[in-house]
């Protein structure tokens, strides 16, 4: 397998293209970040953009969601979409307003999305559990046939996609630099708090391993490069 | 005018109708805490979901950026495009896999983007800028000709809209809360971090009094009701 994603006319980023990515790691460090996409998609002509919980197994997005979702019974037809994922990661200050910018890291996927089928559903349902949470799966009340049943889970193929990052400091005119004008970045960051436990938590029920450590979690979590 | 905005065959939420919001209020309560949106288009019946910074002034949103990039050029023609906002609040956990949902806010507002006029585009930049922060536009290096040309502003009234809005512990079936399963929210929080300056700062700039209490950014930055 090649590593990087052949740009199409469709996914070459011709604006600032010294931030575009194509690389298949660079990609998937953007989206193992991450936890909301958005999928675009069309009906009637009108584009729709749903923000959705992903995961990525392989060179496939897994989401998905409730069966009656319009989203869902919409793209599991084969349509085309459009997968975005991205994380901003700081306001970028420079000393005329044409400078200023954001840092971030995003990724746009596009193709068409397929059904994972009624068999498979919840082992690919155990797999984005596990992704999270590793060890919460076995735990759960297991699933019912209807409630697998109830849910779609869709899949698209990692394959006409490419990544756009940007990092670090502003990007001023050169004679713009000895202007007694504060420029530099505002981090972002998004971060996990403590767990709230449920008022109704059987009593005694300890907080599982998997989430004693706050600390790990940045890790799959939008965490920007340092 | 009215109070709410009338639900359309489009934007009435048919899953979960309890989670929809259709009030000016709700929905510029979302629109106003956050900064990044996902903008919808179609080229040649492919969507496209591209992510931007966004703001919005009475009942318009408006965004900008270069005047070569693809997104722009194709949405000021006028065509139709779907601006989504969202602002991911937490995990939540349930004693099932099918009870597990995410906290969140986010708006889909549908329309067509009109192009800002050359005459006006300075105003609504400095709009822009004093909103995110108060006070940095006089201090800039005020912009060239060449730079407003260079940047293009789309607006797109608020018209056609709706919130889904989801707080709160998991619901579980009845029968699961005696489970020994652990449940609860994972707050999840975006913050602004301490202001890092550029390394060609001119020496003895100080840092401005718009980024001194970096406690005051959530106020405009995804700040989660509490």
């Amino acid at each position: 397998m090649a590593d990087r994603y052949p740009p199409t006319a469709r996914t070459r980023i011709k604006r600032l293209p010294k931030r575009a990515q194509y690389d298949r790691e660079a990609v998937h460090a953007v989206l193992d970040a991450g936890v909301i996409c958005h999928v675009g998609y069309v009906i009637d002509e009108q584009p729709y953009v749903t923000p959705t919980l992903y995961w990525r197994h392989g060179e496939r997005l897994y989401w998905h969601g409730s069966s009656a979702s319009r989203m869902l019974r919409h793209l599991k037809q084969g349509v085309r979409a459009c997968v975005t994922v991205s994380h901003f990661d700081g306001f970028v200050l420079a000393r005329s307003g044409f400078h200023h910018s954001v840092n971030y890291r995003s990724v746009m996927a596009l193709g068409e999305a397929s059904l994972v089928p009624e068999e498979d559903k919840l082992a690919v349902l155990e797999d984005f559990v596990e992704r999270l949470l590793p060890g919460r799966w076995p735990e759960l009340r297991p699933p019912t046939r209807q409630e697998v049943k109830a849910t779609t889970v869709l899949w698209m193929d990692l394959d006409e996609v490419s990544a756009k990052i940007r990092t670090g400091q502003p990007i001023d005119d050169e004679e713009d630099y000895a202007l007694p004008i504060w420029a530099g970045v505002l981090p972002v960051r998004t971060t996990v708090g403590a767990p709230q436990p449920d008022p109704r938590l059987n009593p005694g029920t300890p907080l599982p391993a998997y989430l004693r450590d706050a600390g790990a979690w940045p890790a799959w979590l939008a965490a920007a490069p340092r």
